[in-house]
């Protein structure tokens, strides 16, 4: 039911994500009056799936403490998860309010033993292909120890994602003073160089970093990944709001632009935010997966067949073996010694 | 001295600047044995110049500590903050190691009487114009009443360089929580809408507004300023990348680009990096300008451009106009009514 639109989209965005994974099962919760009339217009999508009705939905502007009032035990927000939480599904996707969505999936799915705060990982596009980014948003500040969990769960995504045996590891970071950026993200860098953990840690890299694609996973705290995230995806606008009106100025732009057409659709087709749709709620015992509220159809599809391969690789049991490989942190590792990296 | 290239760099960006501004004073201090050959290269910008000589510069990779321990009072970058300081210059420009020039203009220039921390201000290229956003390094963590201060400069700076007379100002927030970001972020929203300054405060902005220029000055603290920075710079580069790449892929591709040169002229123009060239140092008693070490002598150029505008349009005293109307701030309305913006 969530997203700016509703129904309207996630079913036709579903039936894409079917045509391209045939063999996944759907379950729709929500006000089935809406739902049946849409299903019905994608009958193969309807075979391979059944509605779970309730007539309660979060609002896209609840908080997430009205939204745990209103909607606890009983919004489809709610039963999803719930289907999750008893095993009948692999994956929640949803395209509702993420603070809801988070509120919620912490208190019906709880976080894995070992984690204290779940993070929301991106898929970040780069000139090498493409990284992990997290958290973007989940949580606000942070401190070292929860990099580090961060770290293990974004390393545990990128193996179950992308194949990777030894994904590269860095925190984000800003190089420009002698302090050499925040004191618990240095501390963070201690902790993934010194105690051990079986993680190919790179060090710091700075925002310039993430385009280049320089490590498979990127790890930041939830305020400056979050900015980070909308500042590339405002630039990337920006940019593709100038090239349309340089295109358009003259007749010979204009031939131009024609002729090579092809080569603006694999620009597009890489600049598409459709494509990356889906955040990854990672530190549950289960998958949950966040399509972005204005989100169409195809980028929705996106975000079901992130959770389709996420649930695949085995996303949950790669997350768990990274946290118990990791040992106990020791209080004097994390003030001994200097940074050396960066 | 300073930059990865150093006086064939900052030479001839001057001798641009000063084709562009025939009334400009110069006077470069470091080595003589270097700049000499350099400067007869440049007859018109010797005619306007005299070189001050030291052999003493600051490294680009000293720590800060370093630079003021070998530096001080003799390197060529703390000579041209006390040609400011002793008004002998209207304007300091290095390309040099930001960390140490930060330092070495506390030390010798001091802050502005109000200012606890001064502050980097970055001109962003905006679908709107330009905008100004800070700090982009400076400060690491800040609290509300150093975000206020933040504000305040900011909003000076954009009256003198954009001449506008009541310049919005934003504070970059995250959306997506029910804390609706940091605690004293909007502990700073508070200050801004309630202590009765005379500052056309907008709310809270998000990453995305970065790029529409929603607001004309964008306030943040340094450590989420300067990856914000680094994260466009990187994606404009990866797009950039993407186009070069798109358009050298097929003869049609390639026919199409010749065409349309004109309008990549221009994209090309808007993208670069170079005519943005200049962090603005905020909060001293003097114009610091701080020029990207990798700029060329026309990145250079709009660094002492910028410089040259800062100094004509009389930034410091709009600063100090600025923070002499703060009136001071009431504890009480640090805490007293919610958030009300965003």
């Amino acid at each position: 039911m969530g997203g700016d639109v509703g129904p309207a989209v996630t079913i036709p965005g579903a039936a894409l994500a079917r045509d391209r994974h045939p063999e996944a099962q759907f379950v729709f919760v929500g006000d089935e009056t809406v739902i049946r009339p849409l299903l019905d217009g994608h009958p193969e999508l309807a075979k391979a799936s059944r509605i779970e009705h309730t007539d309660v939905a979060v609002r896209m502007d609840d908080k997430p403490s009205q939204a745990l009032r209103h909607g606890r035990r009983r919004s489809s927000m709610w039963l999803a998860l719930e289907a999750v939480r008893r095993d009948e599904c692999d994956v929640a996707v949803s395209a509702g309010n993420t603070g809801a969505l988070m509120a919620m999936s912490k208190m019906c799915l709880k976080t894995t033993p070992g984690v204290e705060r779940p993070a929301i990982a991106a898929i970040w596009p780069t000139l090498r292909g493409e990284s992990i980014v997290l958290d973007v948003g989940a949580t606000i500040g942070a401190d070292a120890e929860q990099l580090a969990s961060f770290a293990v769960m974004g390393e545990a995504m990128a193996r179950a994602l992308f194949g990777l045996a030894q994904p590269s590891v860095g925190l984000l970071n800003i190089g420009v003073e002698e302090v050499k950026g925040l004191e618990y993200v240095r501390a963070a860098g201690r902790i993934l160089r010194e105690s051990g953990l079986p993680i190919n840690y790179f060090g710091f890299v700075e925002g310039d970093d993430l385009g280049k694609g320089t490590v498979d996973v990127v790890v930041t705290e939830g305020f400056s990944g979050n900015i980070a995230l909308k500042t590339a995806e405002g630039t990337a606008n920006q940019i593709a709001s100038y090239l349309r009106s340089a295109m358009g100025r003259s007749l010979m732009s204009r031939i131009g632009f024609v002729l090579a057409r092809n080569a603006f659709d694999t620009l597009k087709e890489k600049m598409d935010p459709r494509r990356m749709n889906g955040g990854v709620f990672l530190g549950l015992n289960g998958v949950v997966i966040k399509s972005h509220g204005g989100a169409d159809a195809e980028g929705f599809a996106a975000a079901v067949a992130l959770g389709h391969d996420m649930a695949e690789n085995g996303l949950l049991a790669k997350v768990a073996e990274g946290l118990t490989n990791r040992p106990p942190v020791d209080a004097q590792t994390m003030g001994a010694s200097a940074e050396a990296g960066s």
